[in-house]
């Protein structure tokens, strides 16, 4: 079978000599494993970081390692009770065709409720993620305007639609005029532009007139500045990523900071980590189900097909070329009957 | 009587044109107010915010105005049967030599209980700031490690006091020995001199082995970089003060940001100002003066001497000259026998 590994720590862009391909044997499956063909892997943000030479130790993906990372696939053995051939499941598969994983790093997936991939998106970590960022940290509540950069991301169109379920006005910033229709369709009542605004400040500030009470940061940098400039007294601002740092590794961020703002406006700033509050993932899961069940989630992916083709896909992901929650397909789907 | 107006607002440092002294009638006493000869001003750091000209509308001091500030005074005239002539009163008194207010803008105060400049010290402000700033916004508990600048101040005193009380670690970060000493003394269990320290960031690191849990920020500026260089996961820093950044108002301030140390350490950054605690004032004032009859609680003035003198005592605070909570004495102190 085929893996993924890191072939280099990335030294600024991640490049095409920053992955590397290589067969291996299907790997043992442990007495208290399962064997999994994966058929989606979701490509994610936060890998960005772990592939850093100045990742942390505990948490560094290091050269000749497997590329670790989310996906679903289909049990083709099992050592476990509590699965059988042809359950599908979600979780830590990593960037290979075969994984043999432990029950604790997976969940078993119902296909009639909604696609497998679903799991990856806003039935898994991006759904969780923008529930407790949006509702804890960010404290949204009926009549606050909420901005969310990478709107059209994973997170960001499930933020969106969580903001407007409980009456907050929703404010995309997005790559692309086609993402902020999307943004739009689904529920978004106003949207920017950061690449075709002159002013980005200014542009918010049109869209944003009573200032901006809860702000979701997937992308820190110039997007986060801008968003600065329109802060209301007392807002929430939820650090959730940093995509637009990618390339900034071990590298200072210089820029303007805001702490007479944080100040005067009594501001809070927080970063999190959805594992946090992993106590509470079946509130969130019920939540969603429930919301998607009723019609009220609508969520774009964009996916790319072959297991080649993983890095490529994760460069789009870095660069903002996708539109919708970036997977790569791996192998046939036998969810859909 | 005389008064000190603002002259101009000030770009850059505060000099000797940014006020001006005028003589004045004594002001008439409305039927709802008392007449209060000021007997100490409180030197704030706020205030600084509040005399340039980049100030929001509601709460700049424009030229020729009175300077706003606290103070503490006897009553010599009142249109209040809650107050009589001989009371000791603490509240917003600006900086004049009597003051016509009304009840909302002070309080009686009972000079057996403390020196009367104590409620605009510990028993006031700066004792509330450090209270709920410190064990509400920065959630410290036994083990934390707290790490206050501008610590021999009016607040800072009682931030390091007050973590003691609650079995944390205290790191005092101030602008010489003496001050330090000082710290040490009201139990502080290290201290770094930010001017002596060659490498700030190290400096500290040596001596908040564990890194940082709650940051309570006085100053911004480089001490804040250097703290956050040594912050510890899921640390609170609470922003209390940007005092360092006095003479930089309407202009960015530009330096490294730490959004990915945000997100990657769940931190919680949280602007603050004393007033949204309003309803729990009662709260903080019984049990900082349950602390202070038990002795727990020492603490350390700088009172200069002379109405003429308060815009100098006032530059003392805006460059460290001060060494503890800066007060102005503008009359008798007739509440000591």
């Amino acid at each position: 079978m085929k893996t993924w590994v890191l072939n280099a720590h990335p030294t600024g862009a991640v490049g095409s000599d920053t992955f590397k391909l290589v067969e291996t044997a299907t790997p043992a499956v442990g007495n208290d494993q399962i064997l999994v063909r994966v058929i989606y892997l979701s490509m994610d943000p936060y890998l960005r970081g772990r592939i850093a030479a100045t990742a942390n130790d505990a948490f560094r993906i290091n050269p000749g390692a497997l590329v670790l990372g989310r996906g679903v696939g289909e049990v083709v053995e099992s050592n476990l009770e509590e699965f059988v051939v042809g359950d599908f499941v979600a979780g830590e598969l990593g960037w290979c065709e075969l994984a043999a994983v432990s029950s604790g790093d997976i969940q078993k997936i119902e296909p009639s409720l909604a696609p497998i991939q679903s799991w990856l998106s806003f039935l898994g970590s991006p759904g969780r993620t923008a529930y407790f960022g949006l509702l804890d940290l960010g404290a949204a509540k009926s009549g606050d305007t909420v901005v969310v950069s990478a709107a059209s991301g994973a997170v960001g169109q499930m933020v969106g639609q969580i903001a407007k379920i409980h009456d907050c006005r929703a404010v995309a910033v997005a790559s692309s005029d086609d993402k902020l229709a999307w943004c739009k369709e689904i529920g978004y009542d106003a949207g920017v532009n950061y690449r075709t605004s002159r002013d980005l400040s200014a542009a918010l500030g049109a869209v944003c007139p009573d200032g901006v009470d809860v702000f979701f940061d997937n992308t820190a940098g110039p997007i986060h500045d801008a968003v600065m400039d329109n802060i209301a007294p007392d807002a929430r601002i939820i650090i959730c990523g940093t995509i637009s740092l990618s390339d900034k590794y071990g590298q200072p961020d210089i820029g303007p900071r805001y702490l007479r703002q944080i100040l005067g406006n009594r501001l809070r700033v927080q970063g999190f980590q959805i594992s946090q509050f992993y106590d509470r993932f079946p509130e969130a899961a019920e939540k969603i189900s429930n919301w998607y069940r009723d019609g009220k989630i609508k969520f774009r992916e964009d996916i790319a097909e072959g297991f080649e083709n993983v890095p490529a896909a994760y460069n789009r992901l870095l660069t903002s070329a996708n539109f919708g929650k970036q997977l790569v397909r791996v192998s046939d789907d036998t969810s859909i009957l």
